[in-house]
């Protein structure tokens, strides 16, 4: 199943993908829902990000591939880091280049949605707090992440956390194709199989630390392949079985 | 003029401090509000954190003292992290010991509470932005930071952000005294003079990066004299003008 969140008029509605379609939801997706009678045309809403995380916890270096591209030892544990709620951009949105940054990266990633509240879960068990997957891009000003040495000013400026088209819940995480795409032309290419740490683990080790709400998302890491976005550029993340996030980058 | 947020029965409310009582405010202390007709006894009531901030900006090695206590070269800009929102811990609260960590410290903090939506505000303008301060302890788990690089994961456990007790609007953010107490024994002490940059700076800086919205707090850095905390401790943060935030430490 996919579920699309959507603004229809005033109102902020989940639906689910039907073929052209999509079908409203009533209820709570995170709670109690069901299919309704409704169904609407994609071009006649505008698509938003399919959940509102209150916050996104965020892995470093967890493809095999984009840590050799950093000349970086493979981490022992996952890397962890924060972008925060106010950085949110929806499918199709605008992501803005600052005028402080001359070095704007795009990074394709596998985010995971939690379905429930998360505390100290085994991995064993992490797969009963995942609602399901959507793609993010983990945009990036590379010059002041690395200038900084602590990453959460780079990856935190509003528009740096692109999440969508849709919460994809039958999708194997452990065997998902993601793509990159700038201008059409392909950059980044690889598959979540790569990943260091698998989704369950990620669940696990964030929830030792931190309690994870509905609708937060982990973004799982980039694989090789990072490169620089300029103003007037199309980026897109691809991955298979969940769809394509399109964003377009303006002045800042 | 000191808020307090409280707990009164199933209801989340508002007061203002009036010598012993707390007088019971009518609607949104960040929008529209008035004082209210009815008193309570702050005994009859749960004392919470006084805002639920969306994120917690930090600004790490602010003092000038603390600077170089860590032997760190004085910043040329503020060093920027985040705690998440579920780090939130209320006035009298426990804050808990990872199990995972053997190196809990302290860090008394004035914090900035923000009381209207503040995106790329220069710092001339800043204090139009600035509901009033808070106290907080930027609590630490030392060897995970270390460890990490990354200061996120040690810095974002559950209980980690003690804020409180009051947000206190008619002081004077550049001479206020910060000290922190171990079981009563004075660890930091220490004055908002001493800040390599002033509370106008931060609110322009973080703002220029991230959207900041009402409620959400910045901390400012702490001075000279972190230590360790053991379970069983009492920690109490006090800031001149503002009020004592006492938390105690447990096992987590």
């Amino acid at each position: 199943m996919k579920f699309v969140r959507f603004q229809q008029g005033a109102a902020t509605r989940y639906g689910v993908l039907e073929g052209e379609n999509i079908r409203i939801v009533e209820g709570d997706i995170f709670g109690q829902w069901a299919m309704g009678n409704q169904v609407v045309k994609p071009e006649s809403v505008k698509l938003l990000a399919p959940c509102a995380p209150s916050k996104a916890v965020c892995i470093g270096l967890n493809y095999h591939g984009h840590a050799k591209e950093m000349k970086s030892e493979l981490p022992k544990q996952p890397l962890m880091f924060l972008k925060p709620s106010s950085a949110l951009t929806h499918p199709g949105g605008e992501v803005e280049y600052p005028a402080i940054s001359q070095n704007l990266h795009f990074e394709a990633e596998l985010a995971i949605v939690i379905g429930k509240e998360a505390r100290k879960v085994p991995a064993a068990a992490a797969r009963d707090y995942i609602l399901g997957y959507t793609c993010a891009n983990d945009v990036t000003a590379r010059d002041i992440q690395k200038g900084d040495g602590q990453w959460t000013r780079g990856k935190s400026f509003d528009t740096f956390l692109p999440l969508g088209p849709c919460i994809a819940t039958d999708v194997d995480p452990a065997d998902i194709d993601i793509k990159l795409f700038l201008n059409g032309e392909v950059k980044q290419a690889s598959n979540t199989g790569d990943l260091i740490f698998k989704v369950e683990e990620l669940v696990a080790f964030a929830s030792q630390v931190m309690t994870l709400y509905p609708g937060d998302v982990i973004l799982t890491g980039t694989p090789a392949g990072v490169g620089p976005m300029q103003v007037g550029d199309t980026v897109a993340v691809e991955l298979s079985g969940i769809g394509r996030l399109e964003n377009t980058i303006v002045k800042g």
